[in-house]
């Protein structure tokens, strides 16, 4: 297919009805009706960085594109509405192959209620995934805001994403045992739904992509507090605590370190339903963990670009 | 620098208060107020496809992917509002390049009056710009709506940019009489104020990414019709016929078929103030040229990046 065929194809997978979107895929921009507050971000899947073709399918990479972008607007407490994909495809990817990223896109938009209403594809030396994800709320929840004193709240698993790469990496992938893992870091979900959970209570919140104790580490700097961790409430995992066990790894570096889980991490006085209580906010800087022999500083390690 | 000094050097750099932008660069999403009509479009630079090093400098880079992302919200008649740009950056791009691409940002969103809310940042095998631009309108102007018998009017020029690159490739950028292409395709303009005039008056419009021929061929077909285009109009652009001269190359060609130049293209029956009439719409399909020797068809051919 020449460029103007693969637009046709890549409209004909995407297409979907979306409230408040007047004009979507095939003019110079998307049209929406933007009242009310909006939340705004985009993210990247690189290929050699992000993703080796080797580990994930084409369709599993189109779903985790928009979910990893999603994630972004759900950890501010809103609705994902609509997405923009700008994709570079290199040579060697053919229509089907581009077919089956669009139909994983289409498939997490569904699984968001959320539309794909425009993009851009260009041709380029590595496949290349940027999603931009519009979403809508009521109140935004920043990564400032946390008090002395607020429960350290978590959404979905840490470091069971991490662990599924390694089993990938292995050659480990089909050990059923590991099956949770692997799924994990295939198909995440932007957790939606534990984000709207947070209402009036959240302080602060941040999602998960580049390891709990980075990120957490963000959300604790931007709120001037230091931010101290159980370990035990960490290790209540068991699809993480199997995964380690059946990988030789630990479990707790796992979730202190391991990305690319898309949890949400939150601040709240009171429970926030649906959520696991993980530590605390106190006075100071950094990060701590508190184990059974007392309590141990905690690097805010995790993926860094350019280190 | 490393990831986090890295971002936050572009949030200095790019830096800016915009009304309506509850939250910028530094959250795991943007926040804005988005009370009315949005249009919403991404666009993507990559290297060795869109650019080359060796022809242009790395802050008209910064400055032209924003322009050019910026150009698609003009074509619908909206005032480019925020952007967010995602780069995928090579080991070879060190942290003074990267200020120059973000000061090119950071300058040409001051052009518009915009500003550059968030972003990410990648490492990857080759440079490139992933721009999302949001805009606002009272009513946004589409390719399809033209109607026969209106006018077919331009807004800045066609073909010049396309003369621009030929100059630099064949390393003749520096010639004085050149200077206004090779500026056309450096640094081109998203032409807001002329979409901002289309008003209540035009029909249909689009912006010239991939040139005329291609891209009024686009609005033709979206409109159900056929666009006949005056070739005495189409050379009296005198920038255009002076570098076509220096290059010994086909004006008409250069602007029937040159991309690049971000020129907005619109229908209507009424002279759009500050425009330039360069044809009529017709019953019928495809595009011809009116000549001195009468009317020839002409291909819809651009830049097809899967040709």
């Amino acid at each position: 297919m020449n460029e103007r065929q693969r637009i046709a194809m890549l409209a004909r997978v995407l297409s979907r009805a979306v409230p408040g979107v007047t004009v979507g895929i095939g003019d110079d921009a998307a049209v929406l009706d933007g009242s009310g507050t909006l939340v705004w971000t985009i993210d990247e899947q690189v290929e050699g960085v992000h993703f080796r073709r080797t580990l994930v399918g084409f369709r599993d990479l189109g779903f985790r594109s928009l979910m990893a972008a999603a994630s972004d607007v759900a950890a501010m407490g809103a609705r994902p509405w609509c997405a923009l994909c700008a994709m570079v495809v290199p040579a060697d990817v053919d229509d089907a192959t581009l077919e089956d990223i669009a139909t994983g896109q289409s498939e997490a938009a569904q699984e968001l209620h959320a539309g794909v209403i425009g993009g851009n594809l260009s041709r380029g030396p590595a496949l290349s995934l940027s999603t931009t994800v519009l979403g809508r709320c009521q109140r935004a929840i920043r990564r400032q805001g946390a008090h002395t004193g607020e429960g350290i709240w978590l959404a979905g698993h840490v470091g069971l994403a991490a662990a599924g790469l390694r089993a990938l990496e292995a050659g480990r992938g089909e050990e059923p045992r590991l099956q949770p893992a692997v799924a994990a870091w295939r198909t995440p979900r932007a957790l939606v739904q534990a984000g709207r959970a947070m209402g009036l209570l959240a302080t602060a919140a941040i999602d998960v992509s580049d390891g709990l104790a980075c990120d957490l580490g963000h959300l604790a700097e931007a709120s001037g507090l230091a931010a101290v961790l159980e370990e035990a409430a960490l290790l209540e995992d068991p699809l993480l605590a199997a995964a380690a066990e059946a990988l030789g790894a630990s479990a707790i570096e796992l979730a202190l370190h391991g990305g690319e889980d898309y949890a949400l991490v939150a601040t709240s006085a009171a429970p926030l339903p649906g959520w696991r209580r993980i530590g605390q906010m106190r006075e100071g800087r950094g990060l701590a963990l508190r184990t059974g022999a007392g309590e141990r500083p905690v690097e805010p390690l995790g993926f860094d670009h350019f280190a």
